[in-house]
Formats: structure tokens, C-alpha cells, sequence
């Protein structure tokens, strides 16, 4: 099956890694080249490549570049995994490829399994999607979220694919407009239905009937169940409880972090001001205005109906694996 | 007392309406004038004077303008009431003016009732925020959205001048920004502190014991309690109901509208798909991605503890006065 989006990070031999700069959507699908670890550590902190299946392999292909550099390597997955906080995948894919005695082939490795695993997740959660299914999301846990095919849209792919035809609910997803930029981008070149919304529209749709199911990613999942994800999930989960709506969390079990007991132990991202007071440099707020920018919030376990991951529906504990 | 922000609209003899325009907060303040009734309704549909309370004067003075015109009387009544239609007040304020032997005087009445009863509402609901209280509302439910001091903000206000030390959390407010661009500019001007944050963050302060009531405006009031406000309302009344804090209406008797029965009977504007693709006149989105831009939502009565008016806090089934 050929792909309507490009990778969204891969690696350019020898030395290279080329990312689509998502900071240009949907205005325009470029892709950017770099062969050093600050620079790619600043792309990741700009948002130009973002998503937590798609760090875990960004963190990988930065230790890559690393070793290509001469680097030392311990260096090297320090700094990947320093970019950003939250996401645990960052941290696991520096450390994955820093154990490796090849680098530059298990990052590469790691991003044809995302593809993999992503598709896979796509087959158990399109058994969860009912015909004609209005499936409400939230951000961007697409292919752009990932390597390739996306992990909640990657559900709706997959149900999109067996003739499920089910249409999305897609929140802008302030203040950095992941769902309006990227999901809603997406969706167009995919062929699936969907519309665009403000993120304080979503409960009124359940209210409406007009939700069947809420499907989301996830940033980082702790041992207990409680998700991470981005800022507004919490309140989605809180709203599907209330009307008796299921609530999915669909991501690969690199997502899930044993050493991370619940979601207090998660750190929560607090980002730029600038994201919340303005938008492509428009102030839209005086200038000075306090400002709270969590970039994430956590949903607890309880409110979550399942996790769906490459090895099907999980529920916690979550523990160690054996290896 | 003199007020730190001027009326919101205010009649200038012998035959002009002078409204501040609200499109251009928070960078200017300006004001415009027309004494056209076409004009004044124009101006009302673009948002350049907006808020239930406001827009019951506003519709009372489109009556005047028509009076000193020559318009026949019903016809700018009607005219006026059409402008928007979830905010009952528009009508409301419109009939007033129509059935007064001297629609200028009327709607001169109208402005100066507003603030004094505005006043009243701050009074009675500054006495449920607690010292130290953080108010969490939503949308501008100020000085702005009324002739003058203010609903929801009001109450803030209110508390802010009888020592309480209130703090506000506002949400931005998406599509059209009226947290972002009005509250915080009010809160500013009026030196009562704020943090603004992105709607999807409120129910996430929840959960993190940072909100000690909600406090929020209406545009209608049904007769069974049902509140039509800024989409986004509801999903707040959600979530204060989860967390066990209290969400309050703070709203004029002319917001209750007791030949509305119920929530599911107000008419709920849908607002241009652009204002939803375009973040401050930028696009935000594919130019074609289709859009539910619902402007208002409905929060049943079982999720609101108290309706906040100038004869203190009520509770329903609301009925028509006997009048």
C-alpha cells in the first residue's frame, strides 16, 4: 500500500536525517534535512517534528548522528532525551540506539517497526469503530504524530480501510493548532470525512449525540494507567464519562513507562507564553498577560476504557517486561 | 466611583448610538458611532458590540435610532431582534423601547438600569468567592459585554473592591478570543489578577485544586434553568460538576426568558466556518476544511448550583412575571 504522506522522519545515508517540517502545515509539505544533534534538538523543541511515536524515533536517530559525528554516544542520549519532557519515547529511543552496536541500523530499525506497530494498533482499534462511527479526537496522533500511518488516526485509517466509513471530530487543539494544522491536513489527503471544530465544541457534541467514540494518544502512559497527553484530553475524558462514551487511548507500548508509577510522577511541559498570546506573530492578547502553558495534562485511569496497542487492548498494571 | 473602562454604548443627542468596537481590543480602544439602524445591526453581527446584557441595550437604541428616523416602530423592533439570535436580551430590549411612549428615553433607561443592576448582581455574588478566590470563567462576561461593571466579571469585580482578593483563570476562548482579547484586557485595566490559558486547560485546573468556583454569563435563560453561553460553557459545567465545584450564572432577569421552556428550545447560532480556520485573520487550517462552528452551547439546569441576579441567587423553574 502506498503511503498519501511522506515519512515523517527518516534517515538519509550516511549521515543525515530528513524530517517534514511541521511547522509548515498545511500551508506546505517540505522536508528539512540536518546532520547535527543541536539542530534536530531544536527542531524537536519547535515543534517542526513532534509526537511521541515519532520522538522515539527522533531520539534514536539522534544518537545516530551522534555516533556518525564521533559524539560519545552516552552524550549523545542525554541530550535527545533532554529535548522534551514529557514524551517517555524520546528517552527510549536515545536509549535503544545507544545500546545497540549499530546505531544508525536500529534507528532504522525502530522507525520501520513504528509503521508496523502503528498499523497493527490500527487493526484491534478499528474492530472498536462501529459503521458509520463519528469518532472525536484531539491533537494530531496521526501518521505525522509517528513514523508513518498514526496511532488514534491510524484507528480511524483502519476502519476507514474495512469499510467501516467512519468520520472524525477534529478539535483545533490550541494553542499550537495540531488538529486544525496537521489532523485536518491529514484527513484531506486520506479521504476521510471529518470537521473541524474549537476545542470548547467537544462535550457539547457528546451532549448532541454526535459522538460514538473518543479516541486519543498518548504522551506518556505510568505503571498505574494514567495517560499524559495533550493539553484538553483531561477534560474530553472527564465529558465521555459523563455521557457514558468510551474512551481510548491508542499508542505503541513504548508509550508506556513502568518507572513511572502515576501520572504525578509525569513532567509536565510548561511552554512558551508567546504560544498562548499570539499566533503566526499576531498578538491576540495584551502583550504582557500571565500566562499558563501546560502543554499536557494527565488523564487518570479510570476514565480510560482501554489502551489499544500493537498487542490489542490493554488495561493496567502496566509492568516491567522481563528482558 | 469612576469606572476605569468607559460604556460599552451609550445614546448621543440628539440621534447617535456610540459604541466602543470591540473588534479592536486588545490593541485599541475606539470608539464608533452610527445612527443607522442597518449599521448598528451590522456592527452587532460582526461582534463589534457583543454580550447579552449589552445587546438588551443595543436593541432598545437600534429602536431609538429608528424612532428619530422615521422607521416605523415595529419594523426596527423587528429588525433589531433579528440581528443575533441566542441572546434573548436583543428582543427584549427591542420591545421595551418599541412599547415606551419615548424610545430614547427608554433606551437611555435601559443603559443605566444595566449597570445598577449589574452592580446588584456583583454584590449579591461576591459574597460566594471565598478570600482568595480563584474564579474560573469563560467568553467576556464584563463592563464589555454589558452597558457597563459587568456580570460574571462583576461578581469578580465586586469581590476585588470588598477585599475578597479574587483571582480569575481565563480561558482564551476560542474562535473569536473574547477571554483572550476582552477579559484579560479588563482585568488589566481594572488591575484584578489573571492567568490566561487555553480552553482545553480549565478542566485540567480542576484537577489540580486551582479553581474554587466557575462564574460564567448567559445569553439565554430558560424557563426550566437551561443556560444557553459561549460554546465551551458547558463542557465547564462538566467538569466542575466531576470535581464537586460550584458553577455559577451570573446573568440579569432579562437573560430569563420564560417562554423558552427548556434548553433544547433556544435557537443556537452557527456562526462562518472562517472565523474557525483563520486564528486572528491568519489561516489556521486547510482553506476548505469543513467546520461546526456552533457559537453557543446548552448547560441543563442539574449543572448549574445558582443563578446569580440582581434579586440574589435563584434557583429554577423561572416564570414569566406578572406584569
Amino acid at each position: 500500500m502506498t503511503d498519501a504522506i511522506p515519512r515523517t522522519i527518516e534517515w538519509v545515508d550516511p549521515d543525515h536525517v530528513r524530517i517534514i517540517d511541521q511547522r509548515r502545515l498545511p500551508h506546505d509539505l517540505v522536508q528539512v534535512e540536518t546532520g547535527s544533534v543541536d539542530e534536530l534538538c531544536e527542531l524537536i523543541r519547535d515543534l517542526a517534528v513532534r509526537g511521541a511515536p515519532a520522538l522515539g524515533a527522533a531520539g534514536a536517530m539522534g544518537v545516530a548522528l551522534g555516533a556518525t559525528n564521533g559524539q560519545p554516544i552516552e552524550d549523545a542520549a542525554e541530550q535527545m532525551s533532554a529535548a522534551r519532557p514529557t514524551a517517555v519515547n524520546l528517552a527510549w529511543g536515545a536509549r535503544r540506539a545507544a545500546a545497540a552496536e549499530d546505531p544508525v541500523a536500529e534507528a532504522q530499525r525502530i522507525a520501520d517497526d513504528d509503521v508496523r506497530i502503528n498499523r497493527e494498533i490500527g487493526a484491534h482499534g478499528a474492530e472498536l469503530v462501529p459503521g458509520g462511527g463519528r469518532v472525536l479526537t484531539i491533537c494530531n496522533a496521526g501518521s505525522l504524530a509517528c513514523v508513518g500511518y498514526g496511532t488514534a488516526l491510524g484507528v480511524v485509517r483502519a476502519a476507514h480501510e474495512t469499510g467501516r466509513s467512519p468520520s472524525v471530530w477534529v478539535p483545533e487543539t490550541r494553542p499550537v493548532l495540531q488538529g486544525a494544522r496537521l489532523t485536518a491536513w491529514e484527513l484531506t489527503q486520506l479521504g476521510i470525512p471529518f470537521q473541524l471544530v474549537v476545542d470548547g465544541r467537544a462535550a457539547a457534541l457528546m451532549a448532541d449525540g454526535l459522538v460514538d467514540l473518543v479516541v486519543v494518544g498518548a504522551d506518556r502512559i505510568a505503571a498505574n494507567g494514567d495517560v499524559a497527553n495533550k493539553i484538553g484530553t483531561y477534560s474530553l475524558a472527564v465529558a465521555a464519562h459523563h455521557h457514558g462514551i468510551p474512551f481510548y487511548v491508542a499508542a505503541p507500548t513504548s508509550t508506556i513507562d513502568p518507572d513511572t508509577p502515576d501520572g504525578r510522577s509525569i513532567p509536565i511541559e510548561q511552554r512558551a507564553a508567546d504560544e498562548v498570546r499570539t499566533f503566526a506573530g499576531a498578538p491576540s492578547s495584551p502583550a504582557d498577560a500571565p500566562v499558563d502553558n501546560a502543554a499536557f495534562d494527565v488523564t487518570p485511569a479510570s476514565l480510560v476504557t482501554g489502551v489499544i496497542t500493537e498487542h490489542g487492548v490493554q488495561h493496567p498494571p502496566f509492568m516491567a517486561s522481563p528482558s
